[in-house]
């Protein structure tokens, strides 16, 4: 099942920079860990935004929360999900 | 280069069946033959409405305008255009 | 699974009233089959709003879109669907 | 009487982890308390989103407004009070 | 029980003179009857808009809502319907 | 003259607790007084929301906004005032 | 007393001309009436929109809205009423 | 002096096709004229839309106003008019 | 030429109070001086907020932004600037 | 390729002088270097705001970004970016 997600990301100004590069060498490995495992399809950046647009594939609303809300970023994240269907003329 | 749109569809209520039914398969035949142009690679139904989410792939801006508006639905339609980067956690 | 969906209704100002009538008709009866059929439910009118919030229980996307397209006046109709998942304080 | 209530959750980033989880659970008992009252009968997780729908069944606005602002995260949270009427076509 | 009610009216333009004096005056000798039962003690004209702002006192949502899709104007209105409680320093 | 008042309180989560209930008691002193002056005779508490909506009955602009931005707790409050008339449906 | 006035003129595009040209100079006619009894002290062209900033100097609420009600256009119109003070820094 | 315009084009759908070619072809010709007269020196189509930016210089409000509002599309158009002054970092 | 600008003041809450004056007193002199030059003929407060309503009157779009961004409170305000023409009703 | 580009700046209010003068230095010099390299041939201030409204000229999404997000006061700006197609009236 598809899902479309837009994550808005925010972090403090004065986050700690080795703190900082850390969580996001955390939320990169979790991010190709999920793409690898193909519950994660879809990710690109918008361009001149701190925001990426992406597209999910897994079974469930739960189980979709449960990525998300276990991203290590998702503290520090505003996400906006649109649940998708099939469309009537994708090939 | 890969662009978000989003699509939101209002045909007129008083609109002849036939000519809608000639309308819809017109734009149904333009874009299988764009996803196999690999133009339109995402297509994607949002639950519950008359919209739907696209990621197109094309060279330039001008070639995605040609394309929307060449679009048999594109009069009826309200578009959103978000150009989209690569992100840095894509494999 | 669980969906929030609200639905506004914006019928034409100049149906004709018989037409009116039988239309509404169909969707009763059709919410009617839906309930009993355990996909929907949570059934509530929003006061002073010819508006309903909804809850919908069924197995995927696909499957609430199919519902909410045939739905007899969802060309009259604004949806907006929020995917649930379990609170963690549920009971 | 029902009572369609939207809540999002804001806790300060730098609240004390103790102090954080000690809140948590006190208002993870309220909730189990006020459900098993029979106050509280539906309670959902927003996908993505550290937020939640609710209905609410209670007598009165007061005793709703009693009920809300007496939640261990009331200090936290921005609310949204629909107030629900019966749906003619609810079985 | 107190609820505040904002209420914007927009008749169609080219709606008959005689039907909508007709119309105007069921609706006005309605909001009398509605006066003088005590339901509706507070009834305000927005300076420059042809809306209004009106407390209503009820027992219940359903009876508001019936007494609110029971007005004449209510398929030309579009309400805004929030519960009041009451307030700690009102004396 | 009437003029509905919309008041939204944010006070500083890290306000000293002493410090908040002797400014809630001038500000709840303040209401009183003002509502036996007469310029205050609507107050509800919105359901839900650290919010009123009030009614204001004073002779000008000037004396309005003098009573308003004297308030204790006006520095953390954001208001929106809407100017009334009398509505020809009054009795 | 002064009141900011936001008007966004909307006349039907069917409207015929001779009617719409009566209906102009009827406004106008209105207008300048107005501002000769000082009714009216301000009025400006928003540039690029059929709409105008206007500042009202009336005596009361009610007086503002028989007077803006009573414009030619208003059935046309969408205003937006804000009331003002006098600002501490004027000379 | 620069503005910054956002013009959004909404032609009633049942214009007459041949009067619609003409409105618009005078529109193309006044918009020529402008830009050969300097006052238009920027003009962009905006992706996806019917809709454009476009930079104005002009010497002063009362003629950026004239010009917009003789435009053949101005009935049909919304515009947004931003002032913009000299960047303190532009060569 | 006309200028009309809504300022929205949030100075800091943690301002020093002597800071706060001394700032307020230069603003209120700039103010005055602009007056005294004819630049700034229009200034009222929007009652309940700590926000004014201004006209200015300057040759350019430039000296309007000089004149805004050297006011004292310009780093705690929000400002919205709509350009003004003369009104054909205007007397 | 053109893309308009709004650039809203917030810096913190207690950023150090120095450290915000060599920030707004390092910005104003990339500024003059991509102006000269012709990738920002639009630039101009928003008047009365700490804003601006650009035009870049870049060969793709990733290369306007990777501009974008290297500029000193990115993590201090929200931005939007609106894909520009040729306008079939410029000349």
């Amino acid at each position: 099942m598809f899902f479309h997600v837009r994550m808005d990301v925010q972090l403090p100004p004065d986050l700690d920079p080795a703190e900082r590069a850390e969580l996001l060498g955390r939320e990169r490995d979790r991010a190709i860990e999920l793409q690898k495992a193909g519950a994660w399809p879809g990710l690109w950046r918008i361009v001149g935004e701190y925001a990426n647009i992406s597209i999910f594939d897994v079974p469930s609303n739960d189980e979709l929360h449960d990525i998300l809300s276990s991203l290590p970023l998702f503290p520090y994240m505003k996400l906006q999900v649109t649940p998708l269907a099939t469309h009537p003329s994708k090939i």
